[in-house]
């Protein structure tokens, strides 16, 4: 019997819950800020309230840890969890700000491998056959890598100042399926962020549309395209372009019906509307990959490592894109960057 | 508090039973020939085991009975249940013989449309938004059908002489497609049988190779194409063509993946390997459909009346393939045909 | 130096003559009813205009006659020229009734092999490639043909009545692909004619929607589907089921151009308008089939015995779809049928 | 009647030749470095052989001169040409170096309007009909263009030194292609180009992959991804993603024929060879353009501004590749750069 711990019972936790359940876990405890919210949940999921974040890591029968609070709690939650021998999954980011994620790597150590970050894109069916297929050398040596990631909207307003930013908050997500797609290090990063979206998220410091260009240590080159709004849907393809041939993952639609017009051809058949449905299936996939790791005390399929590297390289890109130039990295994420180099 | 009582707890019975669930219903009582099977059943679901039939449809809460059994008893069962004032879910079909089906709605009388027959292909969400769309007007009127259904593979050999023959067996889920697109009766069918895929079929007085066309009562014209055999994996397609379009409710893939290599271009992804995963959630569809039929004592989705026509069309499909003749169709489906005319 | 006389100087003879210049080949004679039509060709290609079919044909430097005249002209034209000792292509159909066709093939003798009908759909590239396929065994044994040929929009009405009706006007097309993708005889038809574009049509004592189901020698299925309108342009599709496989030459779109907007996607590439543009490159592909079977003295890629097949399977839906009732064919295409049998 | 002068008489002047003739224009003269390759050209042609290219140009009954000869002779020729009163038609480049470009445009003055510069892209039937759907509004302000351009082998490796090298020989289409997309100038390119294909033309100090960022006057962003061997074929391929949706020209197949086989569904259709073949159609509406500027005494579609412009989009590239960091550029194309700045 696997018992899992959950921090933050909010719209991710329940969807977590669940899948947890099917995964053949056991929601063992709960804790969240907003006692009511907790409470709402263990009464549909027969797990126990606790009072503290500490109360729901330490309560008999926890297995694994899944953080699901706010950003800004994650690298403590982490610490504590490892700290108290459990498994651990963290959504992303791993940490506000690229300081403490690597005060966090840091404190990890050789846990590192036992926490798990929520990149939940690497569970996508159609990435995953990409994914093995390139690592496996089904299209030679990979050559060039293009991730094309476009919201259907923007977020909120307000949301825009505690994000972090497009790079940090929503090209992380890209960050991260570039090193895995690679299996290797960025060395060099170039970014270009503008405004096209809406003028007030240029108000709020912030840009809604973005291209970044890296080289990997081998020589491999990826392009990465953002856009806060896409009216067609949520549109998020890989293409990997090697010397043996090329795959695409793209955009699955929700059936397969078409329709053929007097004028033209419509395929009446929509993309996405979000990353709730894009993912249900990727959001599921990682939860048994969490409960796999803790039953066979496997190292997490993302770790924090990559969890650390994607906010590098999200902090870089930001950079490049406010400095006007590309900016070299060193592959161990031990760089830092004062101010802008004359 | 939905209460279902379940009659066969075989394969097709724990599909159902998950997704009775997820339906937010309850499995009450469960009976199988095999008491094991009921028990094994029960202990997973927390169903109460019954000593027959009867019993699990009398048993306290039942609102609904689902008949998941072998098809020489859902007659019977049908019946029972709803004379018990139960409503019925029942897989298809709803009789080994067109005698049969006639027997039990005429036995049912206005109780017909409280008994729901599983023909779960029209919960295909594909086939579903083409049938609303043809049945909205999109394409206009309706002019040509062509129903293509190819299995994968062929049955097992000793399940051939039990299954009714490719006709009832497996053409009977194109002819309920049919209506439903068509939203009239068929009034003249012409069938052709042969055996391309294996002889052994042929000895066994069977085919496994069809092709059949039909007239609806206003002069739709209706093509089924059906194959025991595709090797490129579960062949379920629908085109509706009508005077302002057409509609394809094309095959699903499991992935949007595509791969371009140096000879051709390959599409590593994969049709459904069969009905059980091709058909994953039209099965879930249906029993939410049946869930909500017993909420709100709606009329069934796919009455009785409409499980008997199939089963019509299906007999005459049998006669006029042996008879090698086309055969007129009365709309009431009250034709009976002795030997083969002059 | 291949020399070719012209019998017929309208649309399609036009067509013809820029593809001869373009194959290498000099048109040297041509003859039309209407003497200014032929002058008006002449002018723009060096031709020499004759009085007659006859002199055009024995004109010095002939080497092959193209008959491009009327349907009611093409027996005698085509059994002049082959008494003539030419090479001869004549458009389809080869004859305006079946007992002409018959009187045509008997005539010729072992000259058949030496008149190319025109059924220029052989030279699709698409269609070509599927052919090929198929024939060479890359689906295995073939087992299910589906032929769809649908007309952008209905002749003119006047049309109609001299057309022979649907089968014999347009279908034909079909029944030639068929017996060329089966390799072998139709030995069984059964069709189904309606009225659903136009009730003018109707009228006329034609159809314009129609179904036909046949059986070759070997017992492999065939299903045509034709209507004379579908909005959405011209549909010409064939799809090959074999036991190792499927193939399907689709519809070609003008560009690869593909549009994703706010609430569908839609493929703003139209097919083709009609057979003009969908076959240009057949056209072109035929007449230089043409002037290598005059070059080489190779038989026709499309015999007169070809030509006469495909009018007796037309001949037959006619009567299959008048009568109501199926009927079986014999390989060499000797049948008659009477009156309706009882 | 159009006359027209072709400087030079080798493979891409025959192309042409063919097209002048279908466009209802007359090729007049010729001449060619080798006298044999201009007399066998003029005997297949009628057109008369000159002595020089002077010659060629001043011939009575020529209008229109079209540049075919290698690139270090294209300035002189496109200057003497055009002082002679004539329309010119160049083959890209304008010139071998910026300097040389530069020196044209500023000779040519108000008649560089009237000097069309062969980028033939921009007639492809496909790129075209996105590109007027761009500037046409239907997707709203464009916000990213990604452009993909790849070559299906490298050129001989003798061919590399006198290239230019690949930003400026390959890449300088796709410069092209996004200002004609952009409707505006680039004022930011930031290059990377490695050696994936051949080590031996890393010796040659040219690289075969490359991806250049770029951004407008109005802040769009544009990426290009070169290289020079993709193994499934040409790829050749435009995404334009505006404010209100996205418009993809994609590679065009031969023919519309799928296959689906047992283990995959492959596509037996390829993509193009490579350009003569992708191209055929713009090669032929390129020089129907021509002819109608001729004619018309318009201004050419493609000027030798845009062939200038080009240039130095792609010397901007080759220098930022060289010097690892982005360039920041004027819109006049004015700016000349040094060495490296620190």
């Amino acid at each position: 019997m696997t018992g899992i711990a959950l921090l933050g019972a909010g719209r991710i936790g329940q969807v977590h819950a669940k899948a947890i359940a099917e995964a053949g876990a056991t929601l063992v405890s709960v804790y969240d800020v907003m006692p009511e919210a907790a409470k709402a949940f263990a009464d549909k999921t027969g797990a126990t309230v606790c009072d503290s974040a500490e109360a729901a890591i330490q309560h008999p029968g926890v297995d694994g840890v899944l953080v699901a609070t706010s950003t800004d709690t994650h690298v403590d939650l982490i610490l504590a969890s490892a700290e108290a021998g459990k498994a651990v999954m963290c959504e992303k980011p791993i940490a506000p700000s690229l300081a403490e994620a690597r005060r966090c790597i840091n404190a990890l150590g050789e846990k590192a491998d036992r926490v798990f970050i929520g990149f939940n894109r690497r569970f996508d069916p159609g990435h995953a056959k990409v994914n093995a297929a390139v690592l496996g050398g089904e299209i030679g040596t990979l050559e060039q890598l293009t991730l094309t990631s476009r919201d259907p909207y923007p977020p909120p307003l307000e949301y825009i100042p505690v994000s972090g930013g497009l790079f940090r908050d929503m090209m992380i997500h890209d960050f991260d399926i570039a090193r895995w797609m690679l299996g290797e290090e960025i060395v060099k990063i170039s970014a270009e962020g503008s405004v096209a979206v809406d003028p007030e998220i240029g108000k709020l410091d912030d840009v809604d549309t973005a291209i970044v260009s890296m080289v990997s240590e081998s020589g491999k080159q990826i392009v990465i395209l953002n856009s806060r709004r896409a009216v067609y849907g949520y549109d998020q393809r890989i293409e990997a372009f090697g010397a043996k041939g090329m795959l695409i993952s793209d955009n699955p639609s929700d059936t397969s019906v078409k329709k053929f017009g007097p004028e033209h051809f419509a395929a009446p058949d929509a993309y996405a509307t979000f990353f709730m449905d894009r993912y249900t299936v990727s959001y599921r996939r990682e939860i048994e990959a969490f409960v796999h790791m803790i039953q066979t005390g496997e190292k997490a399929p993302v770790t924090a490592k990559d969890g650390f590297m994607a906010s590098y390289l999200a902090e870089a890109a930001t950079l490049s894109s406010k400095w006007g130039r590309s900016i070299e990295l060193d592959i161990e994420g031990q760089a830092t960057w004062g101010n802008r180099p004359s």
